[in-house]
């Protein structure tokens, strides 16, 4: 099979023997694949794919449609249009994911859209929903709500009966954030001012802490899940006591198949359904086909699209 | 009534009206109070009193016999022996206090010792329990497991079957906090070096955090309740995602009323049981009576004794 492949800094598409589906284990045809962030760093020699994952082929996530199943594996059948989170691997012509971690595609999902779902909506679900446990009727602050991460976020709070602010830093994605659900949109400065929020989802870095532990209403809890612009700054301990607030912190990639799996389960109760009714959408810059992958993450990394950017094997 | 009094950075006692219990209260013939660190920051002018409690009565905790009821009031009767939280005014020989704040004591807890068992008990229970949730087989890791607070928590944490680690900085104490249950005895310096720790209870303050984030486990969590020490600290948020950890802040003192009873009832579920069946003890210091309530203060800001000290008004 024919797939991305990191090589010395750069991305290109190489020939790879065809992988074969292990004990509990499905073999996807891809259809789409979502790029992200972390292939970003991969192809920068940073963020290895974990153990266990293709450490040369890219890719997070996909969509496609079940070839052929392992042993044991019974929850899909060939044919079956499946998505889920992958450890690495994701950008090539075929994939082999475990069962557990893979979902249905909803009927009224596309293809191009599915390679871009799994990513940006679990690690939204499950830092905003698992781990923060927002509540309908609290206030929830997207930071950065105009990336990938952010778009979901804005969505599901706004459909969970939360009141969104979502912070954007290019003035001219106000429009498209506010169309996804944000009831307030705000230059990134001085965010601190119009708090209190209960859950405050952090996909900037650090440089905002003091400003979120100011800007949060009492039991607060600041979500981290980026830190792009800096992973360091004070935090005063007194400040969080008195609003009896919670930090957390979280990533997806390095989690074991049992937490990967669980959030999956998660996803399928509680975000599916609102893709099958038609709440939500997954925000597609551009689609690129597998050839153009280099094209593809050129394009991603210059940023200032709001949107996924998926590739298409 | 008499009652200890904060005049002008001193504490003395004071002739007081006798208070009345409002609906739902219960009027208390206080016979023991524990003192605590908040008392001394009273007399000094700084953590005032939460509204709706006595302003100048200090004292966060008591134990004592129901007097009289409050319309409406029905968890008591007259002669039961309680103890509770309040949010001052615990160091008189009257105290009105809402019975949904209220414990019974258990028979086998004698009364200078019910005296000092609120505070310091509740307060651990729940940032390692209700707060950290602490699990069997998780390692627990105390610091300034000699003060109060840490006293108890290294006894619930032993008898939830947790590893318990703690750190005392008097070397004296070494042998009294073992006795209570703790399986590992450390120097505050270096303690990062036995981790890693599924829960740290951080009662010193700031100058901990980084280390405290470095001898964390995958999932962890740090609970902040005290920073005698300091409070700012800088704090990597990126090694908190890589482990996925949390922090959280907490005070007792500031929470309203139906958190606090909340507690109480946690309490009632999780902890008295463990005291009735004689596996928990409130270590008391020394007990002074009411007149001697400037000796028993200067006795505390002293410091270097493990266990509670405790007025009998």
């Amino acid at each position: 099979m024919r797939a991305a492949t990191i090589r010395d800094g750069e991305v290109l598409v190489e020939e790879h023997p065809d992988p074969a589906p292990g004990a509990g284990e499905v073999l996807v045809s891809v259809a789409a694949a979502g790029i992200n962030g972390a292939d970003m760093l991969q192809r920068r020699g940073r963020y290895p794919a974990p153990p266990g994952s293709p450490q040369d082929i890219p890719g997070l996530e996909l969509a496609g449609t079940v070839e052929a199943l392992g042993a044991g594996a019974t929850r899909f059948s060939p044919g079956d249009r499946v998505m889920g989170i992958v450890g690495g691997g994701g950008q090539g012509e075929l994939a082999v994911v475990h069962e557990r971690q893979l979902m249905p595609v909803p009927d009224s999902v596309a293809f191009p859209d599915a390679g871009g779902l799994p990513e940006v909506f679990t690690t939204a679900h499950d830092a905003v929903f698992t781990r923060a446990g927002l509540r309908p009727g609290e206030r929830l602050l997207v930071h950065g709500a105009a990336g990938g991460v952010g778009t979901a976020a804005v969505q599901l709070g706004h459909l969970l009966g939360a009141h969104v602010t979502a912070t954007v830093r290019n003035g001219d994605a106000w429009d498209a954030v506010a169309g996804l659900g944000a009831d307030e949109l705000l230059e990134p400065q001085g965010f601190e001012e119009h708090g209190p929020f209960d859950v405050i989802l952090e996909l900037v870095g650090a440089p905002n802490l003091g400003a979120n532990v100011k800007a949060l209403e009492t039991e607060g809890r600041i979500v981290v899940i980026g830190v792009g612009a800096g992973a360091k700054a004070e935090l005063n301990l007194a400040a969080l006591m008195a609003k009896r607030a919670r930090i957390m912190a979280s990533t997806l990639r390095a989690r074991p198949l049992e937490q990967k799996a669980a959030t999956a389960r998660a996803m399928e109760k509680e975000v599916l359904p609102w893709f099958a009714r038609g709440d939500l959408r997954v925000p597609v810059a551009e689609t690129f086909a597998l050839d153009d992958v280099a094209a593809a993450y050129d394009h991603f990394a210059a940023g200032g699209k709001l949107g996924k950017i998926i590739l298409q094997p």
